[in-house]
């Protein structure tokens, strides 16, 4: 019998400017889902150990999943990957919007790009055409002037881009892809392999909206969320993700003057709801979703800032605003609309900013080093300056552009202890010492410090609606937050499984689906019978292909850790005291290998385990590797 | 909050005459939900290693699941379990028919039996009330003559019993206790356990119903069942379990002549449909099931076969019949009819029964051993003649009542070449060399070679409904049957969860609920939030602990082989020529133990693995264990 999922991946070869199509079959896709496991799957197949992230020879995939698209909240994602130049290890981010339905009804579920043209072009995916075309006249703009640009040309205003600016075009490490200037695949440096591809946007206006097995199925669950959504995610319609960063500032974890303290004196004005108040003009959303938790934000004075950017996440506030010491949140607003237009992560962006002022403070940098400037914690000023200086690499920064690990090395001294980063990845805005089941997700996370590969600790903590909800996959009991034992550990495997899951999905990991829902959500799409069970393993699978090619790459247990900086306690607020103990994150560490099947060594995942995974393929890449590793690129 | 499922675990202790009930919580039964669970959980925490099978020590549980007795079909089932006298390993055996589901209505899940009783006696356990009753009479009563005294002496004709018959009082290895004369929980010897602690018989009768949390949820899937029964299990109900041996006949797969042939010359005379046609009178059934797949036989002529004691299944069939070269169904039934009275488990009743036949045959024995028996297959009436005589320990018979490992050690010389047994237990008759990986199962099935441990290789070799049902668990390709790979491996790991689920709920493995409907059951009478992910981990986790248990009484790598008869191709009929590979099977064994997260070279759990499942308190047993371990007794 033939089964269900009828999908197709493009692929378009920059350098022969050649465009084909592939149509695995439903096994495939069952196997792989999209997102994560699309990704991973073509990294190790086709990218040999050493690809320079920014030569030609390197992929860059977008992939959306197989539910993408269908007319539910969570839907409208995409991810991008490659092997990533910020970390060298295996990269990937997920951004919203509309940009990844869009790309899924032109026809296809994901497009590998390959190769380097010489010239900047631009792709155009319409309806199953798909035209590579000449875009020097955008070289040099930034994301939205990109998008009007193309969508006047093409004459077109309903067309969506995944688009880079100036940042990706100097292939700043840390570099992002923009979904229409708002919605950012952020993390990994994307953005940076986009432009070291000449590939300046994809341009996408599909209207084959693929089969649905069971609309009944699927849109008794649209409606569930319909009706339920204010109820249960009326909080994030309101203020937005940044409604939560007054909660950190009262458990003392909110991350500030580069991860040294806990609480920062000006939380108040930089939180949701001062911007809900002062400058919010409208809320975003994404594909389908009724929360609108994005926010739009417009002000003259003393920041000129155009709202087609949106507003920034509560990981942007915190990023250039507490952890840089600034309360000012004009000046973050502005600071995040300059990010998006020039196309960098505003993560690593501000980490890298508080690096430099920590430096800077310590002496490890003077104004010598920094093109006059003072860096000093809390100037607004300074730090819009150099989101500039970072996206053009002008000047000081150039070597900012590098990311914290590369600057650090370069600058020597102690600068080392004042980069946050974990595999060369700056962290989020989550205090490890607070969250430690997140700090692990940090240390042991294929593409380095990364918020959406791991668990928040504060849910779990005690009875509430996230632990009952995980109930059912058999975790009963809570578990304490500065906890790093078995139970924390097993807790992490298993939700980091579900949420690879939702990364291969691709689907948004706010909306709060039960684990049953989300089942009835891909059933209903593609006519399978699949379980929780089925679903747990793709995502067990994705994560355990990150790995491997992370392994691959030569990397190994001394890249999980943590910064030092983490073991040391915080010494003011209510964490005062309170270290994540750097023996027991060992340990975890330890333990969260055996309990993925890895050897307890290296981490490397074992032959019987990629088996079980149903990826014994994996395990011949790896041994195949193994025969003449080369260590990847500076 | 307070969670739903509550439940009652009732404590008898023999040699005190007490009588105890304890109340676990919610999480308890969420954890080990009964059955497998809960037996292995109760022997894992309160038995020391090296207790003696037959001793006051060793504790004798029954128990139910938390769906049996709710209105669906499969519901009826219960476990037995203790150490095990016949493979000194975890022992365990499930039962059909009425008993289980009665037993909970009196408003128990379990019952554990501690001590010895000074004199024989019974239990009768009626609407939560517990009393311990004078069984002198009753003692040297087949099971039959039990139950009638029973519900004569206590004046209610509805009340079912679980007796043992003079087996279980001569301690007979394999001796198993029978639910209502027909229903046997047949394997590892409780039987002999209930026999050593002077208990004949539990009589149970209850009207407390548990309460169901969704009851249109239930009701839905057993108008589901009502529905579908005949177009999915006609054929059972049609010619029984024993309707599937020509089937295995035409493969050359039936075991003959103490499996060393395939093909049997009287095949078509002791198949299911030839009894259909003959000596059947009715059809018998379980609980709540409308399939009535169970056989009831009589005859006067020339073996007069009281339909009381039911028909014999499959099992039965080819060990009393085939595999002794015994092709006289009249013989065949009359020996299943003694095994159910008497209380003997038919399957190592016709095993040991054939060895003794091959070992004759080889001249291992001669008639100067055998109390002037001539041991010749195909003879029907030396094969009922030793039944009686194994039952009773009388003469000859008292040495195969020991087993086929006992007794080849006994014998010496080759008779170890003619026992075919795993662990000390009796090969089940499901040829190896068919079924690859029943073969694995029996390798390392904790209770020694068992069909409910294991799977049916035939279903996956091709597209159809089994495998297509298996896709939601992400098996996605046919394994061909003479494969013992990793692909195979990993197919056997998840059916083997799933059945250990099965064993936990305990639910009957015949009715083809897909996995979700399992689900829909248990959350149904629940009120729970459970996915297939929790239940597999469920099953993961029985198998875990009942491993863990035999790990602490000295088993190991070694305890996990086929009888090397198999590894000798069979010579004739359609698998002439076909082995299974020894290498192949040591490799299967060692993938076995990585995918199930044991130590490679032991398949000992890992601390890492036990933590995974929630159960880290069995690495510290373990660790106890290690301090003192004592060997088990003979």
């Amino acid at each position: 019998m033939a089964y269900g999922y009828n999908g197709q991946i493009l692929r378009v070869d920059l350098s022969k400017s050649s465009v084909s199509v592939e149509r695995p079959d439903d096994n495939f896709y069952r196997t792989y889902l999209g997102g994560r496991g699309l990704i991973a799957y073509y990294l190790l197949k086709e990218l040999g150990p050493g690809t320079d992230p920014l030569g030609p020879e390197n992929k860059l995939i977008f992939a959306t999943g197989v539910v993408t698209g269908a007319p539910v909240a969570g839907s409208g994602r995409n991810s991008v990957g490659a092997r990533s130049p910020l970390t060298g290890a295996y990269g990937e981010s997920e951004a919203g919007g509309f940009w990844g339905a869009e790309f899924k009804w032109t026809g296809y579920d994901a497009l590998i790009v390959e190769g380097r043209a010489e010239r900047p072009v631009y792709l155009w995916i319409h309806d199953g055409e798909v035209e590579i075309r000449e875009a020097g006249h955008l070289w040099g703009q930034t994301t939205g002037q990109t998008q009007r640009a193309i969508r006047r040309e093409l004459g077109d205003d309903k067309i969506r881009t995944a688009a880079i600016g100036p940042a990706g075009e100097h292939k700043v490490r840390y570099a992002c892809v923009m979904n229409d200037l708002r919605h950012a695949a952020g993390r990994t440096g994307m953005g940076a392999v986009m432009g070291s591809k000449n590939l300046k946007a994809i341009a996408v206006r599909g209207r084959k909206k693929p089969a649905v097995a069971d609309g009944q199925k699927v849109q008794a669950i649209a409606q569930w969320f319909a009706r339920h959504c204010t109820e249960l995610m009326g909080g994030l319609r309101d203020s937005g993700t940044a409604g939560r960063l007054l909660d950190l500032q009262v458990l003392g974890a909110l991350p500030t003057h580069n991860f040294r303290q806990g609480v920062f004196a000006a939380a108040e004005q930089i939180s949701g709801q001062t911007m809900r108040d002062t400058i919010l003009v409208d809320r975003g959303t994404c594909y389908a979703c009724p929360v609108r938790c994005k926010r739009t934000v417009q002000m003259e004075e003393p920041y000129p800032i155009d709202p087609a950017y949106g507003g920034p996440e509560y990981e942007s506030v915190a990023a250039l605003g507490s952890n840089c010491g600034i309360g000012d949140l004009a000046a973050i607003a502005k600071g995040n609309e300059l990010c998006a237009a020039y196309g960098l992560d505003t993560i690593s962006t501000g980490v890298s900013i508080a690096f430099a002022m920590e430096c800077f403070e310590r002496g490890f940098l003077t104004v010598g080093d920094t093109d006059g400037l003072q860096l000093t914690f809390g100037d607004a000023e300074v730090m819009l300056k150099l989101i500039g200086m970072i996206a053009r690499r002008e000047g000081f920064g150039n070597l900012l552009a590098e990311g914290v690990r590369r600057a650090a090395e370069e600058i020597g001294q102690g600068a080392a202890e004042c980069a946050m980063h974990v595999k060369g990845q700056e962290l989020p805005m989550h205090e490890p010492r607070l969250k430690q089941g997140m700090g692990l997700g940090y240390a042991v996370s294929p593409t380095g410090a990364d918020h959406l590969q791991s668990m928040h600790d504060t849910e779990y903590v005690k009875d509430g609606p996230p632990l009952q909800e995980a109930r059912a996959l058999g975790l009963l009991e809570p578990v304490p937050m500065d906890d790093l034992g078995p139970a924390k550990v097993r807790l992490f495997l298993y939700l980091q499984h579900w949420n690879s899951l939702k990364n291969s999905l691709v689907m948004c990991i706010f909306v709060p689906y039960s684990f049953a829902q989300v089942v009835d959500i891909v059933n209903g799409v593609t006519g399978w019978n699949t379980t929780v069970w089925e679903l747990m393993k793709v995502g067990e699978r994705g994560t355990t292909m990150a790995r491997a090619f992370n392994v691959r790459e030569g990397l190994g247990l001394e890249d999980d850790h943590l910064p030092s900086r983490f073991s040391y306690p915080l010494t003011a607020g209510p964490l005062e005291g309170v270290a994540v103990g750097r023996e027991e994150m060992q340990q975890a560490v330890a333990t969260y290998y055996q309990m993925m099947g890895w050897d307890a060594r290296a981490g490397t995942p074992t032959r019987e385990k990629l088996h079980e995974l149903g990826i014994g393929w994996v395990a011949d890449e790896l041994e195949k590797a193994r025969q003449g590793v080369k260590s990847w690129p500076e």
